[in-house]
């Protein structure tokens, strides 16, 4: 789709300036005080602030924070290096800062179905996600004229239904193939895979390559109907609602932390072809919305959960 | 609560002269057809209409129809007798007719959490719900003060938690008194039960003297977290949306034919104890909803499903 | 887009031989015994019924039959004229009978926004609208090529924004231009008209040529917001759910018929160009079922009231 | 109804000791600082915190912490006298800080409809929201009982209907009435007045004196359908979604600032009297969601819109 002007970018505020703290430590007193005082102390401005706890008492302490500093493209190595110093040890944080203007590199995976990798090519076009995609793998090669008329590189890589049964330790021989594609991009290494309805099962191995980095959309509302076929599965089991569920993949199969759910009432009016349609709606905006906080730096994992600082 | 004038049921519809039709066959040609000119023959008005075909072919045919005949109080006998050697025996139909002013007999098992009990009361005393509620049971004497200010009987009915477990053929001793209770009140039998979070399960034996007529509230969204402890259990693998279940009870456990669900949006935010009050909403809500369509004879059962006219 | 294996229409079932009656009366007994036995007398089977009574007394009736008959593409006019004669006349009814197979032609008018406008070609690319869309048609040059890469014409029609406030009783001059569109397809006249965004006013003369057959989307949730500009309207009354609306048009600027309505949540924190891009996603949603609903002919209006029977 | 053992507070985290500052102010760079320093330096546990920028540049800042400092309740007025001092005045602050463990006193006031009214005594009697109803006021005698058999006072105070209409600068009688009986509690006066489908209308003079603590319950969708009978025009209108708004009062009917809204599906099929069923529900939630908020500190009023930190 050609980039017009309706399509422009209308919700990117001026970012020149502008990055993202993240960091999660134990909880205890004096955690924003000791942030936000350093980041005042070097002039910065916070514009927005989000923190959580997950328990007052001996739990964890989570916080994003999104400020400005003009001329910060060029200072923000020594200001994170003196973060990691004056503030971060002391408190045992994990943490990273980043800059708002820089698009993640994200690939999508994908099989025959096209709904959602459409959706988020569309979406990236419009600049609704703020994101950068330089190919597109799949195991079949049908959607190449699709995805090459957004003008971004389709890859088929071949991947035999039996290597799903392959819960091996190493890469299998297409996985090998992908990375390889996906680090040896020209304009840098991909960071961000999303996996928009791709019908092959990545090997721990592969997954843990993208720790946090891998999004896959399940067209069911998890833990209902985890594994195959979860369309079918609700219409023999005659629920009311169908969902979809964006989440980050892990080496269990729909089991990783869920970043966005969605549901859409149906009835028994319904057949499976019609869930099936109904669904994809819902998939392409749950996988949207998840995408977007991934990419906007807002969903820290905790455990086998997210908070989405939305 | 006491039925004050703001109390009074406000839509009830002059009902006199009104019934209801349900009717469920092997689908085949004609049946519109014939059913329609049979009552048309008779006088009768239809007011609304509807019908379900589970597949044009080879499937199941399901109607429900609200008609209207001045007197039909007196003359719906004879009506339902020549309906079933005219139309019903030629097209195999299991069916009946219903007074629509006539109120269904309902009995509310509960434990010791209130909320959708004294929602239900609630309704029944607003005219809401179209039932009469001789008695309510329950495991514990908590309750007894608030279901006795509605004016409703209330039975302790002791049972220890190990018959739980008692998954035999025949009725416990506290099924065998909760019978008599049921079956032996002074204005007859009770049709209907509510499990309005009713924390004992009920035998095989038990269940199948009220086929389609015991209604439960499951507190989330099957096939999602069947089973005990289902808040603790949703907070665990964090997911983004709670919800909750009617379902029809039968000899499998939160396995029978869902009749409605609704879900509740969450978010990291929610401890365990906020969810459950969340979740209390969603229950009160779906439940009553199945509830009222039982009570409209709007809900027909097709294997472990719902046909829901609403 | 290009239409991949994955974009091949899913969900039609097979339509030869299907059709649709709509019917709409005078309330009294007898109609559905009439319409139906006449049906079953000709051998048709009726897969669908839907009906509706305003008021059992003194109201009007509105009916919906899908039903089959081998060979109906054959007999249909035959079927029509007698249906007319035997049935229509005797209750003053409005009817028509429609092939399902056949598609309806749509035309969609645009101005430079084009999510709404690229979803419809998209949905109508994978058969999820059962449309032939032979023409879109705009007051700027912008959208073309991406209307071109769906394989559909493009026609840029200048609209002066001046016109806007001639709501005279005859056409204006690029009404006319686009009613010789519209009307001279070489495939045959187009029937329904969808504005996704179309940022001028048609003349009542222009309407009046289309009536109940131009679906406008509306960027809030009507009545709120009538007019221009709704998004920056609902950010500055703070309202806590923006919407979008769809609805035939009428001579009064968006006081026809609805359709169709839905929200989304928002809050505090949604600045207006937010606002805009959440909207985008209910536009599409709203929009795209309200057209799916006209095409399978499931849209009766009643006054300024719509009957959907979904 | 009798508060039972299931009834009893399950959410009420151990509040002793914990407390809330609400602070609002023009926008510049520190105040995150300079807040969470100054009490970081007493020794406060930080647990929640949340921020609201209106616009980066020149905007006005939002704030609510929610904190932890054992024996707060000894030391809260020197603490609240220093922040006063050290930093509140620096940024011309407007603020407060609260306990959690004191319980607002709200009074409602309603005519004839028991809906609203009973659900919050509901809510107030089971804990779900954290505050003290030493009275009811109503222009109707009708509620009476069934307001005392919750162990709240009941309070008749006749309002003409011919009084709507005087917008006077002064108090009406009934109103000095109503005043008399809010500040004359033995408990002290009260703070939160809660319109609970009261259809009088309240005076200039009288709204004055509880600035953004009167929240009314209206029965659509604001600004859709302002004013009188909004179920009625909305089912003359057709709209396919009907909503309930919660807002504080100001002198402009229907006008305050939005703190939550909902809706509810609805169709063709609804009669009034059937909106006005279902509009109840939604009611009941949209209002007990705005009045907890307002208990708990969460809404912060911006203008004419809140910032609700839910």
């Amino acid at each position: 789709m050609r980039s017009s002007a309706a399509a422009r970018p209308q919700s990117s505020p001026a970012q020149a300036g502008c990055a993202r703290l993240l960091a999660t430590c134990p909880d205890r007193s004096g955690i924003v005080a000791a942030v936000s005082g350093f980041l005042h102390q070097r002039g910065v401005n916070i514009i927005h602030s989000d923190q959580h706890s997950t328990d007052p008492e001996g739990g964890r302490f989570f916080m994003r924070q999104e400020f400005y500093l003009p001329g910060l493209e060029e200072s923000i190595d020594a200001l994170a290096r003196d973060f990691g110093r004056e503030v971060a040890e002391r408190y045992q944080m994990s943490w990273r800062v980043v800059l708002s203007g820089r698009k993640k590199r994200v690939a999508v995976l994908v099989s025959r179905l096209d709904h959602a990798l459409m959706d988020l090519l569309w979406r990236v076009g419009r600049g609704e996600l703020h994101a950068e995609i330089p190919l597109v793998i799949s195991n079949h090669p049908d959607l190449r004229p699709a995805v090459e008329s957004f003008g971004v590189d389709f890859h088929h890589v071949h991947v035999p239904e039996a290597l799903d049964a392959s819960r091996g330790r190493s890469l299998s021989v297409p996985e090998e193939k992908m990375l390889e594609l996906l680090e040896g991009q020209p304009g840098g290494p991909v960071e961000t895979l999303v996996l928009a309805r791709y019908m092959r099962i990545l090997s721990p191995a592969f997954v843990k390559r993208f720790p946090q980095r891998i999004i896959n959309i399940h067209h069911s509302f998890l833990p209902a109907f985890e594994g195959a076929d979860p369309y079918r599965r609700a219409s023999e089991r005659g629920v009311k609602l169908i969902g979809a569920t964006a989440h980050y993949v892990t080496g269990r199969l729909d089991k990783g932390p869920i970043i966005e759910q969605d549901v859409i009432r149906v009835s028994h009016r319904h057949r499976l072809d019609e869930l099936k349609i109904l669904g994809r709606d819902i998939e392409r905006q749950v996988l949207s919305r998840a995408v977007r906080w991934h990419l906007e730096d807002r969903v820290l994992v905790d455990g086998n959960k997210t908070i989405v600082f939305a």
